[in-house]
């Protein structure tokens, strides 16, 4: 492919502007007081897509938030490469721990970025990764080396579970029509270790209500006499997990797949020093599942986290009283064959079974997904190996995140089509947390690497 | 005495209409954005003393909020009471379960109050009890029938620890010179069966945070292979009670005096229905330590209560995140023997011992008070009873109450006399939750028993 490397560099000032500009709107799915920034950003993908070069762009209704659809056909016999992102951004709450406004993007440098890195909630995730995408088709289409068909499909609902997803890909199968899936929202290993991942974990999140007496209660009253529904909260989310950090729920490993020892050995080959993860979050020592290394524990083991907890008094000062309920969001990182909906029921099941007499337990699924296993023996993978080998100078490593994009699963059941994660952010891109960054430099090689999959993917399609 | 019911139905529209006025002002003083509100309460303290026949009322500042000292002497030669109570009230959180705003007070009548209850925060705790001896001295003054001296010390900061008063009572000790301490801040078994308070729990506060990594994490990429502070909280405070619902702090029960069989044989004549008891706080079955009845749970037995905790996400929908920190406010009741610092130091040391690597564990405290055994063959507790059985037609009950007032304990240290806690509230006046009242009934009853206590605590000192 001639000058993609020009070309980016005579365009990037503008790359950046235009992604700084849609970073700008808060496009917070989880929170109904932002509905009208979550609508106003998908109005701003479908105007980009069409400065693009799509020759259709649509605004598809949901019962949720609309999903922007965009394609350039130019040969029917081409293949077609379909890609998914999402224009929803996570809450950017704490506030108070941002070192500027998370709706206010910025450019700085940083030890890991001396080129600078744009500080933005979802610079990285996924507003960044994916309009790489939007502007390597402006690239393709302007310099007139688009290689085959491609269509765009970005959603709103990423980050509340994309709820009506699943409904609208089961109604559109001929419209989103493809050979191969791609999505750019997980990460690389390092900037000079370019990585594909091949694996992604399923989730099941659930919200959990313990009510103990019908009202707030004064502590000295009452403080020792009735089930404290904090008390009692905390002692049911600690038997959750064993001495060895095992999770408790019957049945919960029951379809986890072991990995072979061959398997675990090269997974152990991936560069990871224990010491600067452990400096990069300031901890004295990393915790989890016994008998498995960290990135084991974070990949191909299946977890329990409480998301958030919160009853009582909160505020300023003290106040010695005795709470009606108490809450917690709870999220379970799935490994492929745990069927999220299955584990949704086993945890339902046994967390009303440990509620003790004199309290009441509700629990509320919330969402979830299953988890993804992709082949590296399938033309889509040897095209990514291959646009990263041009850009990065080297073979990229695949990878098992546990992380969860829980409708790749359903793409492949329903579109009978693989997908393929590239994905240019990195860890400390603090996705989801304060200060949330992309690097300038990832973003610039992310659309300098997705043209080369085009063109290795329609080769190696013949 | 002469005429006291008559003065009282006389003068009682005008005696609810002066405390609906005072539980207009937001006095909390647990929250410093309510300080001037606070602070206005002190005034109108100060005034209403002064209407009430004090010759000599005064605002003495303290390093917090101010202690308002008012005092009617008669003849050095004739014995002192000193009357304590508070202006200062709880915050009223959470809002959303008030039927009415807490800070505009109604009178609604209920099953138990034909007569109809104040409604309002600080109704019964403790401005309404308070206001009770405000009123009585206006009808001993106004009728001449005042038999002995009466200071008042009504104070600013009794819900968050009373942190100044130890001070303002160790260098005021001439000005505070008394024969003996009335308050009214307890409650009573139930309107047909008049009790004495004569025990009261002591309380620890504290406050703890538990940080994790050093910033939110994304729970996809991290979770199960990193300490999430929100599982580890949950797993500590479990570990603070065994299966038998005792508390696991070494040495927390090193001073606790144990009841003889005889002593709790007479706690269990009083008055009290199991039944009704889950069936007002709407609870399939009680809870707590092994080995005692419920009336014991809540009197002479330590209790641990976490009355607040929070970490994480807690907004609207979901957020797939690790927090960095997790927190909770704790408070342990303590009885007669235990010493809150103590305590303290024990609840921190154990605290900080069981935080698991990977975690780091902060115990604040908060403040705390001792507990208090008053003796039921004093002057004070006879004339008391006497002014129960004339106004109430029947003898009262000497009870132990589950609550806290830390500040008895100092007074009998300080000021060398002792305290009798004449309380006129119920356990279902919901002091310290929402919709928290105080019967019509029992506001005029308490005016019209306290003269009696001056009458009979006079005649019994000759």
């Amino acid at each position: 492919m001639q000058n993609i490397q020009s070309y980016v560099n005579q365009h990037k000032e503008r790359f950046l502007n235009e992604l700084i500009e849609l970073l700008k709107i808060p496009s917070i799915s989880a929170d109904s007081a932002y509905k009208n920034d979550v609508l106003k950003t998908a109005d701003e993908i479908k105007i980009s897509l069409e400065k693009a070069g799509c020759n259709h762009v649509e605004i598809c209704k949901t019962d949720g938030y609309p999903i922007v659809y965009g394609e350039k056909i130019i040969d029917k016999n081409l293949p077609t490469i379909l890609v998914y992102g999402h224009y929803d951004v996570q809450p950017p709450d704490p506030l108070n721990l941002w070192n500027s406004p998370p709706f206010e993007p910025v450019i700085k440098n940083t030890e890991l970025h001396p080129e600078g890195a744009i500080f933005a909630r979802g610079a990285c995730d996924d507003k960044g990764q994916m309009y790489m995408h939007v502007k390597a088709l402006e690239f393709m289409t302007s310099t007139n080396q688009l290689p085959c068909n491609v269509k765009f499909m970005i959603e709103g609902e990423e980050e509340v579970g994309s709820v009506n997803l699943s409904k609208f890909v089961k109604t559109n199968q001929e419209k989103l029509k493809n050979d191969v899936i791609l999505i750019s929202d997980t990460g690389m290993i390092s900037k000079d270790t370019p990585s594909i991942t091949t694996g992604l974990r399923g989730l099941s999140y659930v919200e959990v209500e313990v009510t103990g007496p019908n009202r707030d209660l004064h502590s000295g009253l009452y403080g020792g006499a009735v089930a404290n529904p904090i008390n009692i909260l905390s002692k049911m989310i600690a038997s959750l997990h064993d001495e060895n950090n095992h999770i408790t729920i019957p049945g919960f490993y029951d379809k986890v797949e072991e990995l072979s020892k061959a398997e675990r050995e090269q997974m152990a080959k991936a560069p990871f020093s224990l010491e600067n993860y452990k400096k990069a979050l300031d901890i004295e020592a990393v915790y989890g599942e016994e008998g498995y290394t960290t990135n084991e524990r974070n990949s191909i083991r299946p977890t329990l986290d409480v998301n958030g907890i919160w009853g009582g008094y909160t505020g300023e000062g003290a106040k010695t009283v005795i709470a009606s309920k108490a809450y917690a969001k709870i999220s379970m990182r799935l490994v492929p064959h745990q069927d999220w909906e299955e584990i949704t029921q086993l945890f339902k099941k046994h967390f009303e079974s440990i509620a003790p007499k004199g309290a009441r337990v509700k629990v509320t699924p919330h969402h979830g997904g299953q988890g993804y296993v992709t082949p590296i023996d399938s033309i889509g993978y040897k095209a990514a190996s291959k646009a990263y080998q041009d850009s990065f100078g080297k073979e990229p490593i695949p990878q098992r995140s546990g992380g969860s994009i829980p409708i790749v699963a359903l793409f492949e059941q329903e579109l009978k089509s693989k997908t393929i994660l590239m994905g240019f952010g990195l860890d400390s891109d603090a996705i989801h947390s304060p200060n949330e960054h992309f690097g300038v430099w990832n973003y610039l090689k992310g659309i300098e690497t997705i043209p080369l999959f085009y063109k290795y993917f329609t080769e190696l399609s013949k």
